[in-house]
């Protein structure tokens, strides 16, 4: 017989159908057999009878995550056994053939079955394709698959070319000592930790592109937020008025992304008791009346305006007391913490910058880039960098690139806020910190 | 005044509108000033003439690839002259003001504004940021943008999710020695040659799963099709009943590739004088078959069965005489010549596994994997390796896992073959090979 998905069920109720999937959990009520048979579609009751004997002595057998093959005839389950909570709960399958396709090995290290894995994080990721069976658990990458699909759903629509560039640079361009090294053949060359040389290149023959790729950082961070690779949504446009419109542009996307994750991830998001809220406009303020805002409100200095995590949360705080919105845009940060490539405000002390903080962390960095070759060249001389070791990247500046700006957006901090998750590496299927490179 | 698009600009006849763009030529014809106008949508005409005084002394300074902005008013061409290629050839602009936004520094190495450049593929390369900006190169990446667009579309809509798997890996997981070595930290750690592993663990949870990816491979190879980093396509499915399924699977979903670029890229193909057939089925011939048939039509002999590049064009020539078809499957590869998860034919000689060529060039391979705990132990002793050297892979298979399988495409050799580019460097933005780490 061909195979029925679990989801379909509740529509043939009086058919004979076939499923295939994992035994969830096996219950035996007296003579009763009961299995929870799980595909990706969702989890279904399936009864097996004494009378259907060959099935009963298979079922007998069945431990979970077996996986199995049932036969049997959907029925709809009596009003007051009828789950609320799962759109297969009101039906059943009364099991005629059961099928074992193949089975564990050994002991299980975890219940998958439970609705809630509670388990530290190290358990959890040391067994992470056993854990990643789990319900709730696997409710993070669908909404993290969506997120990508949203992304890249209104990237295109708003005129965004999507581009694949290099991770294998020749020398470690932005400076800097967060690179990883590799051995290239008989050379030295470094794992890229941004694509944004590539993308800028991108608007002077392209205007907007975008690129969803991986990004190494060999940062020593042993935080709730960092790891050494991740997925970057990168966004690049030109012929910009200033870095506002780079803002419009982040904050249309964003928003986007969030409507589509509220639409199509319903089932997930109440696993974890989330809603998110309709899209409003997003709070825009300088780093210097951030600082204002958490000495006042909080009684929290910032030394030379670097703003810490602590200090993230507090002003998203203020953000949502005082505008009841999730995000808040920080913008002109100072020319010491910014790279050479960032555009000087009027005030040359400061940069037409800025980072977007959702629920308390920050998610996305970005800001207006010089375009002007001469200043460029002066800038890299300014912070004691050698224009030669930027001959590649200074070329693009040489053909004529219309003013521009960007942004790089954290995927995977994105999900982790969403769903209030403790740290990142939840929202990462197989996460590589300084010490965790397996499974 | 808000900036137009030129692709807008034919429903606008009879309208002043502000342009946005490269100088991509300019021209003098007596006492007029012609300039091709080029911005993401297309090229347009615009036309000084000497009574817009401030704008046609502006217009004598431009050069190719300066940025302007030109405020003028769209006019309809006269029949004789409207320029049926393009589509906004039907129109052109009176321009009132120029305003020079930004503008190159020296001499352009490349005159991108010719309609095809002929240059050697090293100068391309050179030159690449600049060469990107002609009309015909930039048709390669919207062809590449959409293929990853399609690719993506109808994997969700089969029920595919969409994973990110790591591409630092702490050992050289499939064995090999094509792999990169970083330095990570304190330790050594590889570069992902394929998501393979991880895809396979993506089975047992979420059934279906697709992967849109960097690829590293340190192979020295010096060809046509060959790069040391690329974009694989990746898919793997559950619940298979043979190899089979597989590359049904494989073939609706290329397929599905071709329609959409043969769809929403008319424009960009028929620069390079492309047609897309329509969907056919595949054909599938065992390699035993494609042997007798390359012995028999072509007087080739196989070593064992090892097919070589020449043997591909070949079997490609017959399917597309035999079959009208520009993809051909060759299937059950030796069991030699492929990786030790391949799943045994009947004939244990033989795999259940397949390539997908496409205009002579090997694009996909896969096949069905083994999902036995024990069989995959013992296959990989038999090919003397250290089963403890696999434990999370092996880990995958102790879990319960259906039969399955999967593919990797390389999503630049599809567009290099639709296209007919000699070399895959083409068909990538900025290529990666054993000499090339620039720009």
């Amino acid at each position: 017989m061909e195979r029925t998905l679990i989801g379909e069920t509740p529509k043939l109720v009086g058919k004979t159908v076939s499923l295939s999937g994992w035994v969830n959990i096996r219950r035996d009520h007296g003579k009763l057999i009961f299995i929870d048979l799980r595909d990706r579609t969702g989890i279904m009751q399936t009864v097996v009878i004494p009378d259907s004997k060959e099935a009963y002595e298979t079922a007998k057998k069945l431990r979970s995550e077996f996986v199995v093959e049932i036969e049997g005839l959907v029925k709809a389950r009596p009003a007051s056994a009828v789950n609320q909570d799962s759109s297969t709960g009101g039906v059943e399958l009364e099991a005629k053939k059961v099928n074992i396709i193949s089975k564990p090995e050994g002991e299980l290290a975890i219940d998958v079955s439970q609705e809630s894995l509670d388990l530290k994080l190290e358990t959890l990721l040391d067994n992470r394709t056993l854990a990643l069976r789990n319900e709730k658990i696997k409710s993070i990458f669908k909404i993290y698959s969506e997120l990508l699909s949203a992304y890249d759903e209104v990237m295109r629509k708003e005129g965004y070319v999507e581009i694949k560039t290099p991770k294998i640079l020749s020398s470690a361009t932005e400076g800097g000592a967060n690179f990883f090294k590799i051995k290239y053949f008989d050379r030295e060359a470094c794992l890229a930790q941004s694509p944004q040389f590539y993308k800028q290149a991108g608007v002077s023959f392209f205007e907007r592109v975008f690129e969803i790729g991986s990004v190494f950082r060999a940062e020593p961070h042993y935080t709730t937020r960092h790891v050494n690779e991740y997925i970057g949504l990168d966004g690049e446009v030109g012929f910009i008025k200033s870095f506002q419109d780079v803002m419009d542009e982040l904050e249309k996307v964003v928003l986007s992304c969030m409507d589509s994750i509220s639409k199509n991830c319903q089932e997930e998001l109440k696993k974890y008791d989330v809603v998110i809220d309709e899209s409003k406009p997003i709070p825009r303020i300088t780093l210097v009346e951030a600082a204002e805002i958490l000495e006042k409100e909080f009684g929290k200095k910032l030394e030379n305006l670097d703003i810490d995590a602590e200090g993230e949360r507090m002003i998203c705080e203020w953000a949502k007391k005082k505008h009841s919105s999730d995000f808040i845009f920080l913008t002109n940060y100072p020319t010491a913490l910014r790279p050479f490539y960032s555009m000087p405000g009027k005030d040359p002390e400061f940069t037409e910058t800025f980072d977007l903080l959702f629920r308390g962390l920050e998610i996305a960095s970005g800001g207006q880039r010089i375009h002007d070759y001469n200043q460029l060249v002066e800038n890299i001389k300014k912070r004691k960098m050698k224009p030669e070791q930027f001959k590649d990247y200074l070329d693009i500046f040489k053909f004529g690139i219309p003013p521009h700006g960007g942004w790089g957006l954290g995927s995977e901090r994105i999900v982790q806020k969403i769903l209030g998750l403790g740290n990142i590496k939840e929202a990462i299927l197989y996460p590589r910190d300084v010490k965790r490179l397996t499974p």
